[in-house]
């Protein structure tokens, strides 16, 4: 399939992220204006074939597509402002992270000023941009996702657009990231317990791997519950979950191992158990983050 | 293939687990012997083929294979002793849950009474015992995993023996329980936040199915390092974890979910970062589990 799309692209923010952005775009032939708010961070994209610009101004009147990426959308928004009105009629991707609400924040300042909006939340690091299992989520405008889906591309082979609403990728890459960071401290936590009596992580893997790889396979049940609202299950209740997980809590004070991993997750069930939630499925926690 | 192992196999302990071991045995064409301190629980079982014993020790002298599943191992020991000189020379396989010393304890008591032992951690609930995709980790004595291997593999399809350490497939468990517990906090802490925003948790999973399904692409790199030692890596150390970290716990105070998620997460990362560890890998918050 030959890449027709080589719309000029514009990148404000030369950071270790914006950099690499920079690259993408041009390692699929498009035209690429860059600009830094320090001007040496311009120059290796500039020998490599991008256009500098003096300003924000210039910049973003160079391309119909303006990528934003820095250190905050507190930033990204002050940056943008800089364009006065060349800003108009242009198609903006934030590609910087926050919180949603400050994404729909830049989102709703952008379209005021005449320009369509998509929010897009990278889940790789630098050195992953371009890569064909890095992930982007979008949100915001269908029409610009589309118009540019060849430049998207170039990012991550699997982007994809989630929502209308800008805030709504941030949420994604948060539940990927949430879920990653208590899988990794789960297993950390029990790494050290393993460790403690001499077993090495490498074999634990090798032999606990079936085990290990249908850790996520409750997920889509998980997913249907909360969404239908309707807890109960027929077996596995969080009654079955409770004495593992006391079982896992003495372990730790057994072996001198910190033990604020295990105590959130007891606190969390032996409160739906005292509550009359034995029987529901592990899904009916999420009452108690919403509380 | 055929299964020629149709040793005889006595069952202790008949709740919800050991009723569904034992009718396991029985669908293996296992003579099968049982007992239970509450006598009525193993009438169903006598109705379905297996022999019942008046007593532990008659029980026991029915099997070279003494199955003993009940709450707890102190429990499980009690049981074992009142087979007193009968239990001499027999193969006993645990597999009541509880810690790793508890098991070791049994499993040192049973040696110190001329029988052989085996541990098992069953991954499964009642219900899914003897299913194919059953887990259940062993430590112990090979020669007894070996000579019933037919029998055990009607527990579950996945049936490893992981160490000759009674006490390691305890741990086993915990690793995959504490990971999956992990997985689940972080993924249902994420969900208040994208339900609250009105996206539905099925839609979710569906667009960002190759995401999340790469949640556990890392643990064979941090198993290699924490194996190793050596938490130092190129790309994607703690510190460029902790914003998106921060990120995570705005937006939860934000939205008025509770946050002693990332709370939890922050705390480590935030930590490790200031003891100069930010070009560590996540793997290096395995010192803090230690301390
Ligand atoms: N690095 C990664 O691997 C990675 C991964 C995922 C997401 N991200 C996200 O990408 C974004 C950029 O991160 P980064 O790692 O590239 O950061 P970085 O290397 O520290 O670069 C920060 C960028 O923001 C600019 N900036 C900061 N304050 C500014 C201001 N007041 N006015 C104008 N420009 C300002 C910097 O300009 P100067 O050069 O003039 O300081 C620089 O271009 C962040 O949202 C980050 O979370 C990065
Ligand atoms: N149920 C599951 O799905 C499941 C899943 C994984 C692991 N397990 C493990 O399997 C083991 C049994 O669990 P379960 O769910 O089957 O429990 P259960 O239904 O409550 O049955 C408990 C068993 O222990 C016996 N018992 C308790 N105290 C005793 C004592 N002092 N002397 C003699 N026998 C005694 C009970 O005998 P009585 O009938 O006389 O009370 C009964 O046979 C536990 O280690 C549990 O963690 C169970």
């Amino acid at each position: 399939m030959t890449n027709v799309d080589t719309h000029p692209v514009t990148v404000l923010g030369l950071g270790e992220m914006g950099s690499a952005l920079a690259r993408a775009f041009l390692s699929g032939g498009h035209p690429v204006t860059v600009w830094n708010r320090t001007r040496a961070r311009a120059e290796p994209l500039i020998a490599e074939g991008a256009g500098g610009a003096e300003s924000v101004r210039d910049a973003v009147a160079a391309s119909p597509l303006v990528v934003v990426n820095v250190q905050g959308n507190a930033v990204a928004k002050d940056v943008l402002e800089q364009a006065g009105d060349a800003l108009a009629g242009r198609d903006v991707l934030n590609l910087t992270d926050g919180t949603s609400a400050e994404a729909s924040a830049v989102a709703e300042w952008v379209a005021e000023r005449g320009a369509r909006y998509l929010h897009g939340q990278l889940m790789t690091i630098a050195p992953g941009v371009g890569h064909p299992d890095a992930t982007v989520f979008y949100g915001g405008s269908r029409e610009v996702h589309d118009r540019y889906r060849g430049a998207l591309d170039l990012l991550g082979g699997k982007g994809v657009l989630v929502s209308a609403d800008a805030g709504v990728p941030t949420l994604y890459g948060m539940a990927v990231h949430g879920t990653m960071w208590g899988a990794l401290n789960g297993f950390l936590h029990a790494a050290a317990l393993l460790t403690k009596e001499g077993v090495d992580l490498t074999s634990f893997l090798g032999d606990a791997g079936p085990a290990m790889s249908s850790v996520l396979s409750l997920l889509p049940s998980l997913a249907a519950e909360v969404d239908s609202g309707e807890y109960a299950i027929e077996f596995g209740g969080l009654r079955h979950h409770l004495p593992s997980v006391v079982d896992l809590m003495r372990e730790s004070e057994d072996r001198g191992v910190a033990g604020g991993v295990p105590a959130l997750t007891l606190d969390l069930v032996r409160t739906a158990v005292a509550d009359g939630h034995g029987d529901d499925s592990y899904s009916r926690l999420i009452e108690y983050f919403r509380a």
